[in-house]
């Protein structure tokens, strides 16, 4: 970066893809940076700021002037800024949003009043809005003027007079229209909405079942305050599929890449604990058989043998019965029969396993009848585990439950006591004849 | 549906969005159905037909007249044809085949003619293109006649005299450029583009980092031969995550909720025959520790908490490791202080578990020598079972294998025998005093 390429490299800057602008970005250091803040105006430098993650947009806002700091946020959307602002200490927040154009600063000090995770936390108020009167001509005339800000404008929303939300028509629609035809005979009146206080994840099957680039957000009252955008979709289906993961195994919001050891440990710590207990209270049954495992200690040697089918089996039922849950085909008919055809599963996995154990365990161990104990167990704990790894999403969802939360964990608890106390059961009942 | 209210029932269902037509259609028996073919033209009952799952077209095509066929698949995208004839049998697909215009046939076994799964498998034919010379005003006049038929008129491609990939603008950079502006000074040359060949997953990646409507799908002589679009990619982006998520749990494909029980367990069991293998090793540990446990029985109580509490925590960790591997922040670098924190958050939960289980096990079995053992125990294996959950993904990968791939169940087995190992081996040394 010499000084007199400077203008040859501000152009071929410019010019890149503003993730490949960010990519170049975050690899320089501080001195780089500062020399690139001088080359490109606080403009231009607005797109690349918007793709940075939190923790970089803090740093960057550090080694700037008040001065570079108003270009940027008079340029980013509103929604954005709403989100990094948010992140902030107020007092830091107050002080950015005074740098910001007084008009701007209501709409993002509006913003900031909905909750995270909800339709109104995620919108953006700069959308494209028509009344049902306009001509074609006009409304593209317009567009010319109106679409440098706008957050889309792929869709058109058509308010009447009280800026309620009564048609939409894509971008495309407007395109092929004659010039001289006017909004209301080619916009759509089945228009799908969203209310402010929406759920985001809602609000991310929504789009997806539509095939929505933007979805509108209106008021109780169904007046037009905000669209929602298919990238910011993308990113949220993301992270709540990570969540219902991170739950699944019993560790939400413990596996964050960006937290200290001792952040996650507190996070992860209560169901570590939880689940020692339950381990515990599993071992409760081998203490019942004491007796039994005294007479035959070779009987110990299965233990984990029936813990890990029996929790496989169980997790894997569980996966497939939440997942019917999670989509439309959770009706109650289609569960019960996911249910059964668990079963039928679990039957057959049952007699596969028990085949190689009649096999395996006389070589092994050398006793048939030991074998047959442990083959007959497995068996009826296999065909039973998936019929739990079924029930209990469905019982902890009748609790109004999250059905994801830690299930995963909380099935193999229910499994192994089932597994152990069959496998001791019919052990204790045969012992004499091993 | 009365035959009188016939046009106001056509009338009102054209008006609805497609995916609400689609809901109504599905409740609809077999001679609903039929007066609902007789009311709308093939043309207009395509959309509806594009989002059907693939049984329910199949059913659909066997209700309907070869006309009737004709003209919902000379209407709907040729994408979708040919995702929908590649499920078909041959001889069924190219009997469709003949009932589509020639032109739209040719380019529908050219899509069939790319593997699925890959971007040529994905992608659509019917792109906007334009030269770098046209003007602005003349390309928005032809977008009137190309917007129809096209899948997305929001990206513009600018192709060279070799049909080459040049540049592109997006449809909002057209409507704010002046009317007499060419091409050339207002489009991108900065493209992202991707080949036939690439992986869809990776295709989904690079258009969720660029945030991009639609993505160039080019040959290796980088002339442009389809686009993908984002509401494609969204549903793949779902599809992946579930088949990670199974394959996880190591139960890849016999997850899907529309196979029978017997598919199922076909699937499933290699798995779980492979861990219940693995589960008997696992026994063999506690069968060569086998005189410790003679002599005190109570110490198999104990099995089902270290089992546990090593699987869980190994879960954990390699989630977090594997979820490092696969976003961006996979450098060597942030792994190894991944696992340095994971080894971290191991340390704490140790000596957290291991305070409880000294309060606990005095009270429920009266030994506090006891207690030091499985404290120890479970100390020293929730440390190290962090590490195990974090490195067994890096030597999968290593191994050129995907980290994804039953690590699942693979972590608990390794840290199963690491905690039994450790458990019994500090017993066994301090049995005396038992």
């Amino acid at each position: 970066l010499k000084n007199r390429d400077k203008e040859q490299f501000r152009e071929l800057f410019l010019d890149l893809h503003r993730t490949n602008q960010m990519d170049i970005f975050i690899q320089l250091n501080q001195q780089l940076r500062s020399q690139l803040y001088s080359m490109v105006s606080g403009n231009e430098f607005a797109d690349v700021f918007e793709g940075l993650d939190l923790a970089k947009q803090k740093q960057v806002i550090q080694e700037l002037d008040e001065r570079y700091i108003a270009a940027i946020f008079n340029t980013i959307s509103t929604d954005e800024i709403a989100d990094f602002l948010a992140e902030l200490d107020p007092s830091e927040a107050n002080k950015i949003l005074n740098t910001i154009d007084n008009k701007r600063a209501i709409v993002i000090r509006e913003l900031l009043s909905y909750p995270i995770e909800t339709a109104g936390g995620i919108m953006a108020k700069e959308f494209v809005a028509v009344k049902a009167t306009d001509k074609v001509s006009e409304v593209i005339d317009n567009l010319r003027f109106s679409a440098p800000n706008a957050e889309t404008i792929y869709y058109l929303y058509v308010l009447d007079t009280e800026a309620c939300l009564v048609g939409v028509l894509s971008l495309r629609d407007l395109i092929i229209a004659p010039a001289f035809e006017t909004i209301e005979h080619i916009m759509s009146t089945d228009v799908i909405s969203v209310t402010t206080e929406m759920d985001q994840e809602d609000v991310a099957k929504i789009m997806q079942k539509y095939d929505f680039l933007a979805m509108p957000v209106v008021t109780k009252k169904n007046v037009l305050t905000g669209i929602i955008t298919i990238d910011d979709v993308m990113d949220i289906m993301e992270d709540e599929m990570s969540e219902d993961f991170d739950e699944f195994i019993g560790a939400k919001g413990g596996t964050d890449l960006n937290i200290s050891s001792f952040e996650a440990a507190k996070k992860r710590a209560p169901w570590i604990v939880l689940l020692a207990f339950t381990g515990l209270l599993t071992g409760g049954i081998i203490d019942f058989f004491e007796a039994a495992l005294e007479e035959v200690v070779l009987l110990a040697v299965f233990i984990p043998l029936i813990m890990d089918s029996a929790g496989n089996a169980g997790t894997q039922s569980l996966a497939v019965i939440v997942r019917a849950m999670a989509t439309g085909s959770s009706e109650k008919k289609s569960i019960w029969q996911t249910i059964k055809r668990e079963f039928g599963t679990g039957l057959i996995l049952g007699v596969i396993v028990a085949i190689v154990l009649l096999i395996l365990v006389p070589i092994v161990y050398g006793s048939f009848i030991l074998a047959l104990i442990v083959a007959a167990s497995l068996f009826i704990t296999l065909s039973f585990s998936t019929i739990f790894g079924g029930l209990v999403p469905i019982v902890i969802n009748k609790l109004k439950l999250d059905p994801a939360i830690a299930s995963g964990p909380f099935i193999t608890t229910v499994n192994d006591v089932l597994g152990l106390f069959v496998y001791f059961t019919i052990a204790s009942t045969f012992i004499s004849y091993l």
